[in-house]
């Protein structure tokens, strides 16, 4: 099935903001089956929006349109695609409804938002439960879906409501079979040579790949008219892949590094605690961004001050005027003492270089301690990690959590990232 | 001078691959005032390229085509631009020697190279000196410019070749001065009723507006042909944005509002500590997210459990059993601890519930009490934060922040974020 994405809004064109939501589309439709022959962006412009969806008419067999559903007088899509296809805008009660609801709730009025519930006659909307509707509108055969360009509530509606209704409106008995996997610790060069030989093998298989730093995302897909078939090749390949990548694979579809590390401390009874220097909370941010995790998390220190580390955590004066803040020997000393002051089972700790300054000839940027104490003993790995700032934190936490991960799964003390060479 | 980017590749329409490079090329346009009607992603498709290139001769008044120009049977432009103007190809001698140079000093013959040196009668090769060329073609008087699509090469390209060549060749530019301000504790339809008489009246100015959760961006541009002119409307206009936003601008450009925190912090000889609960690290993220954040900031804790919170901030069990976790008394409490153990100046503490679960009839998911520990006095408000549990985590960290940042500018203790009706 051949179609496009269009994207509306002037931030888009302004070469101002970054657009990743198309590429998110794009990435989601080719996963299912669904093939993309163009993407357009155009601005908040009434008739490039208009003449747009009428040259979509013409080539495409299904459309997804993206932005300008706002509140605000530059969102203008629902006014272009009435007068393109000559339909009405007519008031939609059920959104009007939940506008006045939250006028109610506020206490005060919200003038423009009225404009939310006038949408093209025809229009279904796909989430009546928010006021910030997408919807779907089917004219002359073709399905058009209209979705907000806000990033968060885009990718949800794509994938809860465009994706299933897709596959009903242009239901032509393909089969597809689809699963992602969350790679960590091989480049998509180290995990594209693995793959060499298995993509070329069947027919109808697919692999993708989608750099989600720090993580690579490995999609394969399987397409085909006969279900038995797509069936046994997408098992085969599912199964050669896990065992390719095997203990780099650090979760599977929506799945997330920090919900499995959580569901395995709950398996194992383990509750952790952290001591974060460089990464400066990013590592407990990532597990309590997990519902629940007040189950199996207990608590984290963001020893940023050398007297901090210190005064929290009981590292002596002598380890940091000896080996320094960034060394083996603290890193160590942090994980032991956030473990013992915590009274958990485990505790991971990270110290290091995050940059752009700090560094040195013996400790560039990039280098990062990362100690993991568990009930069996301390666990203590250097790292150079490259990149920018954001990069270093990111990557530090990542490797922190896979190596936790690797812990409670397999046993081993091997983390996934490649450690550096000089481990003191 | 409106023109239109044309990008082209199968990895662009799959979704595979996140596209940068369009962004890169719209923002060097923009800001040399060249404006951008459209960005047109198609893939190596004869067709669809001849199609694309007849329609933006339509509307374009320059073009912009990246991608396609490689060595590989499915790189398909030049074939199809030949096609698209009626134009035949033509061997280009000095890429051609540059290819068999090659070749010498290879050793073994490049077979599929010489499709480099066969380019559109009338092309003007931008880089003589390599041999992957970008070249121009003016056609009905408007400039196409053909670059490679590998990243390097385009933006190399276009910096030292396209600019300069766009400045000459369509020397009437328009002036362009823009900015963008980011705002918090107004919502888009606030700040747009705000805004509502001010962008209808001057010529040449608009007003964008982009949420970017949870802050919304909004971006004032001026454009014309007479620079004086733009100069004043854009003073005029962005002093009169100043005014009516007010302290709801956190930052402007390229500043955040943590960066802007960590500056007054210093200008004040101020060292922040911080206590978090339902945020988890989320602050201290991104505080340390800035480089040189040690300067002003001492440590963090993240006191999930409630013991932790008696063992790490001495909050009394007797707090904690009456009033609660969630509460003003324990938010108090976090702030005043984290401030009096770290020996800082600053505290900041948030606790609540971030959901999904864990909420009560008095204290609903999205109740979240924040602290501010100053010099002076410890000020506390409840808010109650709308949406899903990663929402109200943000909401929390940015309105903490964005308090922080109104006293330290402003010497007030009211927060810009609209508090609960019940603060206690």
């Amino acid at each position: 099935m051949h179609g496009e994405i269009i994207a509306i809004g002037d931030e888009l064109i302004s070469g101002k903001v970054l657009n990743t939501t198309c590429g998110f589309v794009a990435n989601r439709l080719f996963c299912s089956g669904y093939l993309i022959d163009k993407i357009t962006f155009i601005g908040d412009d009434l008739d490039a929006i208009r003449r747009t969806i009428l040259s979509a008419i013409e080539s495409s067999e299904y459309v997804i349109i993206t932005g300008g559903l706002g509140p605000t007088s530059d969102d203008i899509t629902n006014e272009a695609v009435a007068k393109a296809l000559g339909r009405h805008l007519v008031l939609n009660k059920a959104i009007w409804g939940k506008i006045k609801e939250a006028e109610q709730h506020l206490g005060r009025p919200l003038p423009l938002w009225e404009k939310l519930a006038w949408l093209p006659d025809g229009a279904e909307v796909l989430n009546p439960e928010g006021h910030s509707a997408g919807y779907l509108l089917i004219h002359q055969d073709i399905p058009f879906f209209f979705l907000p360009g806000v990033p968060e509530q885009l990718e949800n509606q794509m994938v809860q409501q465009v994706l299933p209704r897709l596959k009903v409106l242009l239901a032509q008995g393909l089969e597809v079979r689809q699963q992602t996997f969350k790679v960590f610790g091989l480049s998509e060069t180290e995990i594209n040579l693995l793959f060499k030989d298995l993509e070329s093998s069947q027919d109808g298989l697919s692999i993708g790949y989608y750099p989600n730093s720090p993580e690579v995302n490995v999609t394969v897909t399987v397409k085909g008219r006969d279900p038995k078939k797509v069936a046994q090749v997408f098992d085969m390949a599912s199964k050669r892949i896990e065992e390719l990548l095997g203990r780099y694979i650090v979760a599977v579809n929506e799945d997330s590094l920090e919900e499995r590390v959580g569901r395995l401390l709950l398996k194992n009874g383990g509750v952790l605690a952290t001591a974060e220097s460089c990464t400066g909370g990013l590592l407990g941010q990532r597990l309590t961004s997990i519902p629940g995790s007040s189950d199996w998390f207990d608590r984290g220190v963001i020893t940023y001050s050398n007297r901090s580390k210190e005064e929290v955590l009981g590292i002596s004066h002598e380890t940091l005027s000896h080996h320094g803040a960034v060394s083996y020997q603290t890193a160590k000393e942090m994980a032991e003492g956030i473990k013992r002051l915590a009274g958990t089972n485990y505790g991971l700790a990270i110290t290091g270089i995050a940059g752009p300054s700090g560094g040195t000839a013996q400790r560039p940027v990039g280098t990062v301690y990362i100690a993991m104490a568990t009930p069996e003993r301390t666990a203590v790995e250097r790292f150079h990690f490259p990149g920018t700032r954001h990069m270093v934190q990111a990557l530090a936490a990542e490797t922190a959590l896979d190596w936790l991960r690797r812990y409670l799964d397999y046993g081993t003390y091997v983390p996934g990232y490649r450690p550096a060479r000089h481990t003191k």
